[in-house]
């Protein structure tokens, strides 16, 4: 732990105080439509005290984006059984899935916000290699102790598909769902449609487990 | 077919020629950062009369997305056996990815032209509804035919996913590929990406033919 004296305690609390109130302007209205400005009259903070803290917008929204990042750094650890594997599984997409709701403003424009910043960009593109290595890892482990039956190939193709579904569900329930429907559903329907893709290549013990556990969605 | 005058084929014609450019330019830039100005510049036409044809850019937009359904409004046919359904479920996700492809300026920032515009919403949903019955009913097909075995369950999350994957594929490879790669190969592997979705729960002759057809994109 390192030593604070009260100045920075007073900058790290304004930091967060900005961090969070950018959050919630940029989840509600959209990044595009929210300003510098407009953050700092949203908090009764003058431009400059702002600016202090942040020479502009794109440093906000990358101080955010690592605190999603951190907030995405857990991984399921190393499985005793196949049902403890799809507990795990479960219970991680529903981490991930909430994570990405609570910094969805991210994955609103992903495409733009790729666009116009490259280091964002190069810090997404490792974020969602490290997704992949973990679903591919996970699978392997299953089907060395035959709780899956899934070729190289197979599973290459589902880590690939997993990661779509997880990444792009919750704006396909945005844009299917009502306006300003309660997005807790959500979550755990979308760690159920990931399931869903893993469903078919399990076998035995681990398939009724996770079947048991998808009966609480449908 | 109705009969034309000098003046209608006219106005067509520079319809038309709106309608192409407003669709290069909102591809390559990007919807929001396109003004009917820059438009009617760029086809070195006066603003006025650009907006004798076209009120404003919601026109535009509406325009395009109903060249876009009707090019989406095509379905496989009742397929004879398992392995001309497959091929033509195949066929019929290129031709589906091509068009996204296309207007994929609809789909890059889809949440926010869907929030601003609330009649562009309800027919890209409605449109959404149609490809999952089609999915659905294609499934079922199979599934009387034995070459699927999947419940009422699987089905419908199957379907749900098989949308997913379609409608964000080339957002996904957007991101993830390197910029200005060419789009060509990303459209026959997602096909294949929807492909490996409905894979596991093909049997026999479908699922052979699937894998053959497969082969080629791993």
């Amino acid at each position: 732990m390192k030593a604070l004296d009260g100045n920075a305690l007073r900058t790290e609390r304004t930091r967060n105080r900005v961090l969070a109130e950018s959050l919630r302007l940029f989840n509600e209205r959209g990044e595009a439509s929210v300003t510098t400005g407009f953050i700092a009259t949203s908090l009764g903070m003058s431009p400059g005290n702002l600016y202090y803290h942040f020479r502009n917008k794109e440093e906000i929204i990358e101080a955010l984006f690592g605190r999603f990042a951190a907030r995405m750094d857990v991984e399921p650890g190393p499985a005793t059984d196949a049902a403890s594997a799809i507990e795990d599984l479960w219970l991680y997409l529903h981490l991930m899935l909430e994570a990405i709701w609570e910094f969805r403003f991210l994955y609103r424009n992903l495409d733009d916000l790729a666009a116009r910043n490259r280091r964002l960009r190069a810090r997404f593109n490792a974020l969602a290699d490290r997704k992949h290595a973990v679903v591919v890892q996970l699978c392997d482990s299953l089907a060395a102790c035959g709780a899956m039956r899934a070729s190289t190939g197979e599973i290459a193709a589902l880590a690939k598909n997993v990661l779509v579904v997880a990444t792009y569900w919750l704006n396909f329930r945005a844009l299917r769902g009502r306006p300003g429907a309660p997005a807790g559903a959500d979550v755990g329907q979308g760690a159920y449609q990931v399931m869903c893709l893993v469903a078919p290549y399990l076998r035995g013990e681990a398939r009724q487990h996770l079947d048991a556990l998808a009966a609480m969605y449908r």
